[in-house]
């Protein structure tokens, strides 16, 4: 499969994550989302709260063609929340208090307290970090927590800083995000297929897979093991992306009728197709 | 904190992590599995299944002063099953049937032929596949599935390959891999305490949390929000590693004890410690 869409790559932060404590499901719903938008997520990489690392991973994937970076974690009001440090270092631009992200944060800490969810509304010096950003940044509102997202461009890409909250992080991509995502990803359609094959055995369907997917090289063809058994099955998903649903659809369907033609004379029975 | 122990990274290959497809839980489960050991995650990476990637992430990982580097996935019979492949190119070591890892694949689908948990017992192309290493491999057996994990080593770093099925991984870090654990991680001690508080605005709780872990700095002291709400509690984890229990201990003992007592100078209470 030749990558067609917009290039991501995802950095995410956090002691937490690398020490096991937390299970990381940000970078997969990102990638989810990314993949359903038409994107092409390269690489998914965690960190440390280390500004070096952080700096150098965001750098990095800019470097190797990515149109896109998002990060997670790190943008929270406590001494290890070093993304927007990390971040005004690497690009070369100060740190200062953003009028915008000023009125978020002030908003969002207002309503909280009156809805008794914080005991105060106070800007404390914790609270104003979350407004501290490099400069030429735009903030996103975050419609469930304190510290709003921020967006930065960078050598023609644009990098977007998200909460590792998952609510918080989900709600700025689907509320405040929206019409970037639009720029950003365009009119790329991507669907995919799943067939469920009568086969516990992924050596004796890797012929069938190989074939279908030398043939159809616009398609990504995959099989995946779950575990040995005589009851066990396997999945095997076929994936497109291209410039039209149509274009994509046909790609799709004509990949499916030689991967049931290959199976059928192979005697392998086709359980379930969604 | 200063990371003591031996330093780890993770490589996790495949497509379908990186579409969406699959939640990666072997990092998760590899990262929690070392830190218990003493050992220090430094940095957790997930690629497409692409020999140029994989061999580059590993070999960087080696050159960031990594001692083990763990990759998950690729080892199976199919075409882009290339993890073998990509060390083999990127550690220049030609890629030969090794007859040890060929007893083990002949041995195990032997036993699933047996048991009708495959078709039959022939060793095929693809099956033939999982036991061509790169030169100076030791295979370890696989005590799930039929790819046998693969360790090498390179300039004095130890590289595993583990499957990415998870039973398949587990199955062989902890049935194949416990001598090499001990040599890796030796004796260090890991330990770690969960605090639950009654407060549910981490801005609040962040000047406490930051003053203790600059009065501990061999402690490691993480605050975590989950979401806002009147009912909702902050966890505080706090953790240290070192060369005897005594002193984690007692490291974890003192900056908890200096934890308590400005919780109750600051007016929030302790629900709970584990």
């Amino acid at each position: 499969m030749d990558p067609q869409g917009t290039v991501v790559e995802i950095v995410a932060i956090g002691n937490e994550l690398l020490i096991g404590d937390v299970l990381d499901t940000n970078t997969h719903w990102l990638c989810r989302r990314i993949t359903g938008l038409g994107g092409v997520v390269q690489r998914a990489v965690m960190v440390r709260d280390d500004v070096e690392a952080i700096g150098r991973e965001v750098l990095g994937a800019i470097r190797r063609g990515a149109r896109v970076v998002f990060t997670t974690g790190g943008l929270g009001p406590t001494a290890d929340d070093m993304t927007l440090q990390a971040l005004a270092q690497a690009l070369q631009r100060p740190l200062a208090l953003h009028p915008v992200a000023l009125d978020l944060v002030r908003a969002r800490y207002r309503e909280l307290a009156e809805a008794g969810y914080v005991g105060h509304a106070e800007m404390t010096p914790e609270r104003l970090k979350m407004a501290t950003l490099p400069q030429g940044a735009t903030p996103l509102p975050n419609p469930v927590g304190g510290a709003p997202g921020v967006l930065l461009e960078h050598e023609g890409a644009a990098i977007v800083a998200l909460p590792g909250v998952p609510e918080e992080l989900k709600g700025i991509v689907e509320q405040s995000l929206p019409p970037m995502l639009k720029e950003w990803f365009g009119q790329a359609y991507y669907q995919e297929r799943v067939m469920v094959v009568a086969c516990g055995d992924e050596s004796v369907l890797a012929p069938v897979v190989d074939a279908v997917a030398r043939a159809h090289p616009e398609v990504y063809v995959k099989s995946r093991a779950k575990a040995y058994g005589p009851e066990v099955r396997l999945r095997v998903t076929l994936s497109a992306r291209g410039q039209t649903e149509e274009q994509v659809a046909r790609a799709l369907a004509a990949a499916l009728d030689d991967l049931q033609a290959r199976l059928a004379a192979a005697g392998i029975a086709v359980l379930d197709l969604s």
